[in-house]
């Protein structure tokens, strides 16, 4: 009688095998038969689950995708105060310890590959409009809380934040013995101090 | 009798090869065999200037620098007061037109690349290390004018500049339909307004 499989645990494996995978080896190395054999499954087994390699770098960025969301919905309501509550979730999406080092890595790893593939593209596209929507939605508490000045135009602000997010998170896997995870954490907060000026 | 071959326009024409395949096919597609084609050359004789593909490569990232930093020192010294030359500097470095777009698309491509390379490593830190130094002075000329709050921390201000550069940049690359030159231009003006609130 063969032994029962958990799907969901079997793709998260399997997802992790990718993960490594690409951080030794670049999006390139990544291949169904390197991932196979880093998981310890045959290919052909792997090919149940993911029949080409896109399938499989999609659900790996997927799964990242995933998890920051997951990080961002189990962080408590704002208790003291709603800019510490913003720093809490930024914090969610910042490079600042070795899991999240390794899911910016991948992201990035696709953002080259994103380029030419269209659903790797998609994808990209998607995890940014979520970026994006989630830099919106923080400013409106701030805008809400009073703590903005009121002239600041939202939309332009949320797209200013998102890139000032990117971009540090970028500096900070590319360069890590310059940008640690306390100039990470010193740029954010020098950001929201010049948006919330009370 | 051979006819003569200026060294320094070949490999100007390889490095653009190099571009085009890297646009098309990803770093990845950018063998040494790849880039003779695309250059109209045979493969000994592109290996002649370019013994491997991490030499084609650096290359062609080294290119992406020197044409940057050569059309920042074409900008005319500061006539209509500081702030207007600290745009036009920092619109030189941004995806606004083809030229910059492409520029921008070969540094992301070797972005996921240069984490795993140590000589495209070393080359992308060095890119990075001009780009916040020029981050840097563009501040002091905006602090020697008194343009800018002297509270302000001119090194970690760098940090976030240059991290608002890289990300809108990577914003408008990735994602051209939403993040379009004019967004671009926006998100800067108002990052150098909320520092000079004169």
């Amino acid at each position: 009688m063969p032994r029962y499989i958990d799907p969901v645990a079997r793709r998260n494996l399997i997802a992790e095998a990718v993960w490594r995978v690409i951080h030794r080896e670049g999006v390139e190395g990544a291949s169904v038969r390197a991932v196979a054999r880093e998981a310890g499954l045959s290919s052909g087994s792997l090919r149940h689950y993911f029949a080409t390699q896109n399938e499989l770098l999609a659900f790996a960025m997927q799964l990242v995708t995933d998890r920051v969301r997951t990080r961002i919905q189990a962080i408590a309501p704002p208790s003291s105060g709603v800019r510490a509550y913003v720093e809490d979730v930024l914090a969610e999406v910042l490079p600042l310890d070795a899991e999240r080092v390794s899911e910016m890595e991948i992201w990035l790893a696709f953002t080259g590959q994103g380029l030419i593939d269209p659903t790797l593209r998609t994808l990209r596209a998607e995890s940014a409009q979520l970026l994006l929507g989630l830099c919106r939605q923080l400013l409106d508490r701030l805008i809400t809380a009073g703590e903005i000045a009121p002239d600041l135009d939202p939309d332009l602000e949320a797209e200013r934040l998102h890139a000032v997010l990117d971009g540090i998170a970028l500096h900070a896997v590319s360069r890590p013995e310059h940008v640690t995870p306390a100039v990470v954490r010193a740029v954010i907060s020098a950001h929201l101090s010049s948006l919330c000026p009370g």
